[in-house]
């Protein structure tokens, strides 16, 4: 693994303990400051724009105190810009969803702009060519 | 509009210009010839591979004769990489599913690294800051 996926892995950590832990203050830090953010909660339309991705966050950090574990993260770099696909397991042990998370290197750090995640009907095994 | 934008939003409707027409060859060309390829297929698992995932239009486009419509596309270019984010029409007229389409330039052209669509409960609208 590169060092670069290695940091993208860890900025998609941060995000998920940030969930995780609900703590707004870690979430807004774990995305970028100065790009556009988008974010696509599991079957809703998309969040365009800073203030509307952030107020998703306070109002889901906020409130029904949800269960998240992250696993099987892949990260796929390409300069400053990278994704991780991985899976959340919001009700148990068993993964149900699947996301795609997009960051991109802002003076040296990994800052999400994009969060995707949608549900999971197939086994959650990463499949390999 | 930037110029970049507008060339990523071609090369997402070049994408679903191949979906649409069940066409292979087109479908390939829309995906970069270089780089690691991943793809979320609705409720599937992630595809990792350019073999995996091309297997998988393969059976798609030679399969069901799946009817789509892409739907209200954003464009977001951070340098040689985008992503856009659009709705999927499959069963009608309203968009029943959500992408996130990541794009690399390669020799001056956007070509497809990853393909994410999922099912969109909530209306189809962009919702903007």
């Amino acid at each position: 693994m590169t060092e670069a996926e290695i940091d993208v892995l860890s900025a998609n950590a941060a995000f998920y303990e940030a969930f995780a832990s609900h703590d707004f203050g870690r979430m807004e830090a774990a995305w970028s400051a100065q790009r556009p953010l988008t974010c696509i909660h599991p079957g809703w339309s998309a969040l365009v724009g800073r203030s509307s991705v952030m107020e998703s966050w306070r109002a889901i950090l906020g409130g029904d105190r949800t269960v998240i574990r992250a696993s099987g993260a892949r990260a796929f770099v390409a300069g400053d810009s990278a994704y991780v696909v991985c899976f959340e397991a919001t009700g148990g042990e068993a993964p149900n969803l699947i996301a795609t998370n997009i960051f991109v290197r802002e003076e040296g750090r990994w800052t999400m702009v994009h969060h995707h995640a949608g549900p999971l009907a197939s086994p959650a095994e990463l499949l390999e060519a």
